[in-house]
């Protein structure tokens, strides 16, 4: 067996867990978001303050994946949701299978949720090819990161439904081109929406928020 | 042939790449440093920085790790050193046969210099298992990416000779805790070189000069 077999055979076992979780997660009406970016994009924090604004309408659960430290759920459980850690121990993202087995666990309380957010190992490369049945996927850009990045790093900016450029708070200190980023997004992907927000002001979040809602309701088949 | 085989064949056919690169670099008295962060976390920027410093006196080429587009080796070759751009195509990180082939390509003029610098494929984990035949490697770390990375990433920060904390102009900006980092940094490698710097004010960049200088030395055994 090659070494593109080898690499087929895994991408094909994932697509098989995917579809299965994606089975899952349109039985119980359950708006699943994959969120990928480099490490230290913002996507805990802003986890956090979804969970701050949601989460008395709405039932949230999280899965967090890391190589190492349970630091992640521990910070979503302190904002009164479930949430499981994942790791990878070395791997540099997740696979519809730890997904499958972490929703499984006994006692898990990831059940029949109204949203859940699956945060996935810090890296914008490897994620990229596992899908791990969600609706659809972010991609996070924080300003600090610099404004080349979508075409350094087509595939995800490509899959991803929803581009976030965070930190926006930061913008007056860094070299970054919002409208030129957004460009270098809608080539790759033109039905891309890209949204700027901060969550430290809260720039921004009541637009994600909404397009969360928006989603949610579209799953559900409900009117606007 | 399992998924485990297949990784320790490729590891171990890169391990022996990166031998006979690191005897070449011994022969051609060059010191080779392996650049590691995140996307954005200032690799090239810092480059420029060093090439502007030091070019006048050593001889410096380049090697640049992308996914995709070829903007970084330009901007190095606008610096006015000889650099090349490797393309992974999805790849996520570099191996020693494309640093192999990028230095025996006709004209890349990357021979019998005083520094190498390879800057690896933006990403905290993959590149972390690829020898390439360094002296020694460096992982950067920007202050807009969070105080809990060298823990929740720690193989790189284990591996790393030397961890540069970036941005420093933005601390102001961000909650990151330089003595937190410096304190995890320090647990997973006892021996590692924490510098703090910023390209863009200049801060700490004359330590990191001094260090490359002095390691030079050192591989060529010249007293101090």
């Amino acid at each position: 067996m090659t070494d593109v077999d080898v690499k087929q055979k895994i991408l094909a076992a994932n697509m098989a867990a995917a579809g299965s979780l994606r089975q899952r997660f349109l039985k119980e009406r359950t708006l699943t978001v994959n969120l990928i970016s480099s490490p230290g994009s913002g996507k805990t924090t802003l986890l956090e303050a979804t969970i701050a604004r949601l989460s008395s309408r709405y039932t949230i659960g999280g899965l967090e994946g890391d190589i190492a430290t349970e630091r992640d759920a521990e910070r979503l459980r302190k904002m009164g949701i479930p949430a499981r850690q994942i790791l990878t121990g070395g791997a540099c993202h997740l696979d519809a299978r730890q997904v499958e087995k972490a929703l499984s666990d006994e006692g898990s309380a990831l059940s029949a949720l109204d949203f859940l957010f699956i945060e996935n190992v810090g890296n914008l490369i490897c994620p990229t090819s596992y899908d791990l049945g969600e609706d659809f996927k972010v991609v996070l850009l924080s300003v600090a990161e610099g404004d080349d990045k979508p075409f350094k790093y087509p595939a995800i900016f490509s899959r991803a439904a929803v581009t976030l450029i965070t930190k926006s708070d930061l913008l007056p200190h860094v070299d970054f081109d919002v409208a030129a980023v957004t460009e270098q997004v809608r080539t790759l992907n033109p039905a891309a929406n890209v949204a700027v927000l901060s969550s430290r002001t809260g720039e921004g979040l009541e637009a994600w928020f909404a397009l969360l809602e928006t989603r949610l309701g579209e799953k559900r088949g409900e009117n606007p």
